[in-house]
């Protein structure tokens, strides 16, 4: 049986570690005609066959979506369907049966309102979304599944990082690459996941919380271990510029990131960039007094401040800290503004307002 | 229960989908003072918690051996410490728990001794053993594993391609990388395996059994699917020479490739090189008819000799079965004197040698 929290207990614990009650499963069996029928479930262990192709040869994939409890009683998601886009994008890249967006982010909406008690209602907290889709077929040749598993589970989190708010150390160090072009490291794919573990353990050894993974030659600053990565500099031309790496295949298309090119778009008081920037760009801007911040971006670590980079054994310090009304805490902001139904955004997915006309016994194997 | 096949059936199957009666297994715990008692149970699903990072972060590595049945009734492995050793160096990089690889291969030698009838008493079969660790902990952040599993699998076998011991066809696509500089390419990770199942789906539409693998500019062959590679030609010099690609972390550490590296220097009649072997080395090679083979090598697929590359919408055929008196017939029955003991070897590791005082009692849960 696995642990899950005390609904009674609304301080969320540390990331991905405790679970709700409930989760939803759904099979692929290409024998049968494909996807089978959704069932949500207790939560319970999962039962594969020791050839299960994600076991051998990482046939995996997965999501992170939140759910938020407004300031208004509302439960929302973030551009759900962007995630579940990208979803089947990875579908493609790992021979994976791809979804119906929609009828799955259906039944997640049933999933939450289940466990909808679980939510934190802290001003910070949120329910963490991990829709994973693996390969099961008992077969251990390399080859295209034909049998899959498409999960869905939900945790109650507060902050990603022990240190909660506070600014990020990011270890820089060449010598690891997280991917290339010609691989599939735009894809949210296991793949792509399970190799860096090593890196972020040593980036652990020197008090840094994740790495910052340089490209090339030049050392192109890609994105961070779970995040994707913004600068905000004066550029050449002394205007403000927020610039980050492009969708060039070398990082994973955050819909945190995505959205915050759209909001300054929208803003537009600086200019927004899409485009290489390099440790020695980072370097000459900052000896400059140019580099007003770095931060970074995504779903799980939502918005975060970086303050120091530890590269070629000596740390930089940036001045992001510094900044008496940094863009990172505007976007923070205007974010959690959308989350939590501060504000009425498009961007706002309101859970449960389809008519579900369902009976949530609790109880049953399979309530879909 | 999963599938198992007649014993009194000695035709073996396709490669990888049928499984012997028992399983080993070993869990680690690193708040259990790590790994614990070996197992060996029946054949029989493994559960594991949703949350597992294996399923989300392909925290998994494994092996591949074979056991053989002599032409003297004895069962023997192949340098089989090799194996174990490679698979210390993949847990270091994929941040899992090393073993001791001298108890492993005891417990491995009971299980092969207790399901012995599968071993097929063919010419060319064999029981090819699937050592696979996985990151068993309920945790979606990601990091490094504090609970694994170690299982061990059989799986009687033929041939690994349906084309059975015909020449293959492979595809040369540069648009698509297996592994780069920074990477892991260099340890038996399922990280590895995961994105190129896509591209082995492309080359099988283009009737190719396999990827062959190419890097850099200049089109480096590093290796195929699930093989090394080796040419033999006749080189500058006008002598002959067999290349193969450097173990420089692109390519992973072949046990095969070893072998046969090793037995070309014993013989010492031609040239051994491992060294960089381009796309328009192999062409130019073949314009000038001074390529005599080019053949793939792996403890799946054997010795395998390549006719035909499909590179750039078109197909370059090879010399390999041309050849009177080729070099990779000669490796295959070098390697196979040594598996089936019809030669005596250091490599070929005779099983259950040692004193195992042991009561095989197949229908207890644990008899180790």
């Amino acid at each position: 049986m696995p642990e899950t929290i005390d609904k009674s207990n609304q301080q969320a614990p540390k990331f991905g570690s405790v679970f709700t009650d409930h989760m939803l499963r759904m099979e692929y069996d290409g024998e049968r005609g494909g996807w089978q029928q959704p069932e949500i479930t207790k939560m319970e262990n999962i039962s594969l066959h020791p050839a299960a192709r994600v076991l051998h040869y990482a046939t995996t994939l997965f999501e992170g979506m939140k759910a938020f409890r407004g300031v208004d009683g509302k439960i929302r998601l973030f551009r759900p369907l962007l995630n579940l886009q990208r979803l089947n994008q990875s579908a493609e890249r790992a021979c994976l049966p791809k979804v119906n967006k929609h009828d799955l982010l259906r039944h997640i909406e049933k999933l939450i309102r289940l466990d909808e008690n679980f939510i934190p209602f802290t001003k910070e907290g949120s329910l963490y979304i991990r829709p994973t889709l693996i390969g099961t077929d008992a077969q251990i040749g390399v080859g295209v599944p034909n049998r899959a598993l498409l999960f869905v589970i939900l945790s109650p989190t507060a902050s990603y990082f022990d240190s909660g708010s506070k600014p990020l150390r990011l270890m820089a160090d060449p010598n690891y690459v997280r991917a290339w072009i010609g691989g599939a490291g735009d894809r949210k794919i296991g793949s792509n996941y399970g190799p860096t573990i090593y890196v972020q353990a040593k980036a652990q050894m020197y008090g840094c919380q994740q790495a910052l993974w340089l490209y090339g030659e030049d050392e192109q600053i890609t994105e961070a271990g779970t995040m994707a990565i913004f600068a905000h500099f004066i550029n050449d031309k002394g205007e403000r510029e927020l610039r980050t790496a492009p969708l060039n295949g070398l990082i994973l298309p955050s819909i945190t990131r995505r959205s915050i090119l759209e909001l300054s778009r929208e803003w537009n008081e600086f200019n927004v960039v899409e485009d290489k920037f390099t440790m020695s760009d980072l370097i000459r801007l900052r000896q400059e007094n140019r580099l007003l911040e770095l931060f970074g971006a995504g779903t799980a670590c939502l918005i975060s401040p970086v303050s120091e980079i530890f590269y070629r054994n000596r740390i930089i310090r940036l001045p992001t800290k510094d900044h008496p009304n940094p863009l990172y805490s505007r976007f923070y902001k205007s974010l959690n503004d959308i989350y939590y139904g501060r504000v009425n955004h498009p961007w706002g997915y309101e859970v449960g307002v389809a008519d579900y006309s369902i009976d949530f016994d609790v109880e049953a194997a399979s309530i879909l």
